[in-house]
């Protein structure tokens, strides 16, 4: 296969293009600078995942076994139950938060899903798929979820199960709610039956070594729990890890003669190259590594906000957040260094952003009349 | 980052490991023996598609050009109407097939869908994820949907609305089911509102250039069209590319600030590198290339078939079909080839596919006392 002069010079216009971007982002929570080189050489199969990664299957070229390691990774840190968990490698925290509601659903066919305004908009996008009634709960300022207004919710359909999903954190303030009190909410209200998804897209590989460490995994109520492999860990493309209780599982799964296996995931086909990469990432930094990465990371952001507070701009963050939320920049600032931007911007300090890239946002800002 | 000297050791077998079973599997639609090495270089950025592929949005690394185009090929292709369409690029045909029917259900949400037993397992998944009342339709032994049990079925729910997978072609048998007939066996029972979605993941790239062509596109009655990206054409991961009527696709869209984009694709981050990869495929090929690489690969099909029979085992092909189908090979055979097997077994002559690892396996069947 070869291409044409034009096609070609095309091809390097992209790759510039992508480059210079790449070079200017610090509104989305995605790690740059990863050097993932020495895994180009896999994508020369046609690799495929198809199937349970904990099950032989009859397609051999794929990376099951290390799928299955970076769930029994993240298993561990999540306190989920031995031999009581499952999960696999998502496409993203699409993926995983709608596979989260389905074994939620599954198990309640006529719960309520309840999550707050501030949960990411696959979370809706996801009970309207699934074609789940629903209720948007308020947020407290800070992005965690309002329990009060859980309880009132939750009371009005008490009679109902409840499928919560949980942020740990939120997309714009990366506020983060806490699942054991979801469960005490929903217990003082009379909600006897439930079923609890964090998404912990950001905040999952961290979040274990927090001190306090945010109330979010098994061992604190959630079913199951997602994260993002793109966003703190950093990867090539979006990819995610879902872990859930083996028994809801099962009741999702149908033997399947075609792949030789059972059909336990959302997608079928599945990429292979992505728990290579996750693999490579969690091998390389170790769980200290991870501490130390987050470190960083978090000197940055406490440093940003100070120096945005200096100069007179209303930033701030919550506790050992990464995410440094301020008003709305303005239209310059928010295309040139692409600023994700609601009713409040945000910047998000993750592995590989550089005190120079935000030195010159913090100025940015500042000229810009704030 | 690096890795200690047991886990590169380990990262290398996994790469033998690959290498090994990407070398000898005839029984997966996967094209074998591409080259994308010139691509590679993309990896270095956290490439993300997110939002609408024809909007601008706030994030920048993407491949939001290239992934227009691709779309933009294959709705010429498949006929949709000029300024009615809308597309993306999917992480696989499960979510091609998603989309197709909930596109559908949000059109007709009192929907029955209706789907052949030989339809691939996502679609039975998508409609139970969908929560979508569904019947499935008895096929006809070549594979290809039986019309008159489908008239049955759709005859008893005449006064709702019928969504329909169409199979082009089905997973075992590549057997194609016709979009004019379906239309018509449902104007004849009497259903008066209908969706039909063609799930083309393998057939879709060479289908329009078949002598009858399959009726299956847009001008024949289609209101989606999904294709796999890594079947046919050939990825180094599972992707897929999925084309809508725009009016359809409206009814799903929402604004969201977050990405300062229109969320319009059921995944919310999304690989920039598989659109990458398509546009490489099809700028180098051309349609030439395609029909030329099909010719060989039907040669080969054919040349397969042949020599089966002539060692006295039953291998059939439907016409123009890639896939030859032969009764169920034994264990050794199954494991060695991977051949995808239910109550038949297949191969699937992909591009890439050679001649001597098809006259090794004629070999091996011949004489494992078929």
């Amino acid at each position: 296969m070869t291409l044409g002069s034009q096609n070609l010079t095309r091809l390097d216009q992209l790759f510039y293009s992508m480059r210079d971007a790449n070079a200017c982002f610090l509104g989305y929570p995605f790690a740059k600078d990863f050097n993932y080189e020495p895994l180009w050489r896999f994508l020369k199969f046609t690799g495929n995942n198809l199937g349970d990664p904990f099950e032989p299957g009859t397609y051999r070229v794929n990376s099951h076994a290390f799928e299955c390691e970076v769930v029994e990774f993240f298993a561990q840190l999540f306190r989920a139950p031995d031999d009581g968990f499952w999960g696999y490698i998502t496409n993203g925290g699409t993926e995983g938060n709608i596979y989260g509601l389905y074994l939620g659903r599954e198990l309640y066919p006529d719960g309520v899903a309840y999550f707050s305004r501030d949960s990411h908009y696959s979370v809706s996008k996801a009970a309207r798929l699934l074609r789940l009634e629903h209720a948007v709960v308020d947020s407290q300022s800070h992005g965690e979820i309002n329990y009060d207004d859980l309880a009132r919710k939750a009371s009005n359909e008490r009679n109902r199960p409840a499928l919560i999903v949980a942020n740990i954190g939120t997309t714009m303030k990366e506020g983060r709610d806490d699942t054991s009190k979801i469960r005490a909410v929903l217990r003082d209200v009379g909600v006897r039956e439930s079923y609890v998804h964090a998404d912990a897209a950001l905040c999952g590989p961290y979040a274990p070594f927090l001190n306090p460490k945010p109330s979010f995994d098994f061992e604190d109520g959630a079913d199951s729990v997602t994260i993002s492999g793109h966003k703190f860990l950093g990867a090539p493309m979006p990819c995610g890890v879902v872990l859930a209780r083996k028994s809801n599982v099962r009741r999702v799964m149908r033997a399947i003669d075609y792949i030789g296996s059972l059909d336990t995931t959302l997608s079928g086909s599945r990429n292979a190259y992505s728990p290579i990469v996750l693999w490579y990432a969690i091998r390389c930094l170790g769980i200290a590594g991870i501490k130390r990465m987050f470190d960083q990371c978090e000197q940055l952001a406490a440093y940003t906000a100070d120096e945005l507070n200096d100069r007179g701009v209303d930033a701030w963050r919550n506790p050992h957040a990464l995410t440094v939320v301020l008003p709305p920049v303005e239209e310059g600032v928010k295309a040139k260094w692409q600023i994700a931007t609601q009713d409040v911007s945000h910047v998000v300090v993750t592995p590989g952003t550089t005190k120079q890239q935000l030195d010159a946002l913090i100025e940015a800002i500042a000229n810009s009349g704030r």
